[in-house]
Formats: structure tokens, sequence, C-alpha cells
């Protein structure tokens, strides 16, 4: 299936389940709504932490269609939206034609999607795939960089990668600044605050057995845990796994990224 | 003389002329301060236009101090300002202590001279820095990637190179692509829309000679010049030749943005 195909059928109401695995080798990205007050701080949070927050994608207040996919509407593009209001998750909805106003801006955020099908296409095994998990993600005692009313700490996805990888995995992610980039630890979670890799965050626990090193890389749920966290009167984000999918393939975007 | 000291003299009133080959080797700095109200396009206009504008620091609404410029204050610190209002200049001002609004957020952006240090450390010669020139630049035919009310035509600065050093010139200013990066044109003038490079727009004209090609390079000059021609009601500037000077080196620079 083709994104614009699949994005007509969410918004037909015809598809309404996550989005892992669906068009397979396009681009997938996080979206966070903020209201035009908060936008510019949101957007410098993003520049002060560009791996946790590769920006993709910025629609101007009142904007519905993403540059990165022709036709589309971001109030109806999205399988399941979750709306926090004061930091509190307030509904979940199927669209956003009720609530949406032309004060909002809506930023798209690089996934782990695109980051991983590089390192799987370079013989990178990644375990939660193999077993069909969502990866696990946890929150560290690092601080971002804050600007304005955003800050808190940065939430990272792990990996357990065989140790004579390491090297490889670090090597690959390092060639795409724009998307995570190299890991932001390597070895003991214990160094950055985690105390348990059985209970993550967020996402589900994959075991990092004898040979294996836990490598942690910047996640792009940072900006949304935080822009929540900040408790500003309102923001919407896509619901977990329920992804915006875009008409670019990883491979041209991370073409894109290296060339700026 | 150290960064510390010149902006000391400067705040001071000892220091009141441009700043070009004053504390050799560390980072100098475009400004453009506009209303809060503008900050959110004014930022998104420079995301989307990295290689014209390379932000290296933002101060958010009210801030004086850079991170980049320990003690700094940008109101005073800049031997000469200009003051747009509606798109005229309408003062020069030697600091800006009088019309300072807690609603000013300020942007340091990048300064070919950071960019000029590193090819003549790799030994290309620069013809104007040799005749003790400004460089020329020219208004363009290229579109830059408009932002809400910011858009206009890129400005570009040309170097004439000689023809057996122009590759390993392109070579060496891709390795920094948030500091303009590769060149956007190499050659004949006429098709990015130049007539005549005899008549630089902005800067002093550089002869280029038999055996030498001319090289264009996206310029910083770019997000100030859209910022006045957008007629948004109040920009300030530094005056040419008049800029920040921060306290990292250009190689702390260059290695900071490789990083991200």
């Amino acid at each position: 299936m083709k994104p614009k195909e699949l994005r007509e059928k969410i918004r037909r109401g015809e598809f309404a389940s996550h989005t892992s695995g669906v068009c397979h080798n396009y681009v997938q990205a996080n979206l966070a709504i903020v209201p035009k007050e908060y936008a510019f701080d949101f957007l410098l949070f993003a520049n002060r932490n560009p791996k946790s927050c590769p920006i993709i994608d910025v629609l101007e207040a009142g904007k519905v269609e993403s540059a990165l996919a022709l036709g589309s509407d971001i109030r109806y593009d999205i399988p399941l939206y979750n709306v926090y209001k004061n930091g509190e998750l307030t509904g979940r909805l199927k669209d956003l034609g009720d609530v949406w106003s032309d004060d909002f801006v809506s930023f798209l955020i690089g996934c782990s999607f695109t980051f991983e099908s590089q390192l799987v296409k370079e013989n990178i095994p990644l375990k939660h795939i193999e077993q069909n998990k969502n990866v696990a993600m946890y929150i560290t005692n690092i601080e971002t960089n804050e600007a304005g009313l955003f800050k808190g700490p940065v939430v990272v996805s792990m990996r357990p990668i065989k140790n004579e990888l390491v090297q490889k995995a670090i090597a690959i992610t390092s060639k795409f600044p724009n998307m995570h980039g190299a890991p932001i630890h390597v070895g003991n979670p214990m160094e950055i605050g985690v105390e348990n890799l059985t209970t993550p965050d967020f996402g589900e626990s994959v075991e990092v057995e004898e040979g294996e090193t836990p490598v942690f890389w910047a996640c792009g749920v940072t900006p949304q845990s935080v822009a929540i966290h900040s408790k500003i009167p309102y923001v919407i984000t896509h619901a977990p796994g329920h992804m915006f999918v875009t008409d670019i393939t990883n491979e041209e975007y991370l073409s894109l990224n290296i060339e700026r």
C-alpha cells in the first residue's frame, strides 16, 4: 500500500489501528501540535536538542498539509490522536475536525522506524523487531537543554546489540546526526539513571543477553514527553504507534539530512 | 585581545569601529533582533534555509546574555546597531539601552569569517582578504524557502578561486553543512541571476581573473535581508562589519557542528 492510499483509508475511517510495518520503507513521523503562542519555544527546544528532536516538517499556524505528503490533512490522516490539557490526557480522538483551531502549529518529528531500517539494512539485528515488540524506552537523568517553558529529562530507546557489532552500530548511526545520531550512552544503564532495564517507562522490555551490550539512543518521544510535562494548556499528539505516514522513503530522508 | 576584553571596551565606548581582523580566530556573529511575535516565523525560516542561516545562538525574549559569551550583554556589546522600522532604516545606535524591550528575541547567525578561516587554513587563498576588502555579495534569483511572513531571494557571497583549487574548496566547505556548507553555485553568474560581478549588492567588487572561477556560497546576510524586506514593524541588526564577538574559537564551533 502506498502512503497516499493509507492516509485516504484512515480519513474514511477504514484504517484505525497502529501503523507499525505499514507502508514499508516510507518515513513515519511523530506528531506534536501546540498553540502558536508556544510554537517558538517548542521549535527552539527542538533546535537545542537535535538528537532527541529531529524535526522533519513544521506546518505553520492553521496549515493542515505537510510538504512531505501531497494532499495530506494533519487533522484526519492519523488513526488516533491524544489530547492533553495542562499536562493531563483528556481525550483520545479519531480526528481533529471538532477541536481544530487556526492557531495550531503542527510539528512532525522523526521516528525510530527510519533509524532502525538503516541498522537492519546494514545487518545489525534488532531483537525487538524480531520479537515483534515496541522498542523499550526509559526516562534518564540527563537533562535536555531547556527553551522557554520546555524542559525535562531526555528519553532514550534501548536496543541490545551483539558486543562485536556495537562499534558498527555507532558508526552507522553517527552518519545521521539529524536522525538521533550516535548513541548517547553505551553500557551500564545506572550511569544515565536507569535503575532497571526490565521495567521501561514506555514500550516493552527486551532482554539483554550474554554477549550483548545495551545501547541507548536519544528518542523522538522526548519532545512530546517534555511538551506534556511542561503543562502548557493544550498539546495534541498521535496516539503511541499510530503515526503520520509521509510520501518520502527512509533513504530519501536520510540523504536529504546528509546534504543539509 | 580576548573577546571579553573587546566586549568590555565596546561597552565602555572605547571601541567603536568594525571588528574585522579583531580577536583573530574567535567566532564573530551577525545579529538579528525581532519582536517575539515574529520569532517563530524567523526561526522556522532559518531552519528551512540552513545554508543561508546558520543560527549559532538564540536569546529568548528579554534575555541579553549569549551562552557563547559569558557576561555578555547583547544591548551593549556590539559597536554599532541598525534599527529598521517597517523595512526602513530609521536609526544607527551605539547601544540599545533606550530602545530595548523584554519582548525582543535575539538571533546570532554565523558569519563568513568562520567559514573563511577554514579555507585559508587549508591553503585556499582568498583574494578579498589579501586585498583587505569586504567580500562581494549579490542578490540572486534563487528563492529562499519561505516561512510565515519571511520570504525573499538568497544572498550569496562570491570568491574567485583558482581553477585547480575549486574541487578542494567544495570538499572543505561541504564538511560544514551548518556553516553555509558546499557552494550553491560554481561558474557562470548569469545562471543565478547575477548580471554583473563588478557591481555587488553589498560589500566590494573583487576581480575574477584568467585561471579563476567565481564560486558562490549562501550568505549569512540572507536572513537579515529577508527580515528587513518583509517589512515587519521592527528589526534590529548589527551595522555591517560591526559584529558580535563570542568566546568560542572557529575550531570549537565547527567541531560542535560536526557532532550535531
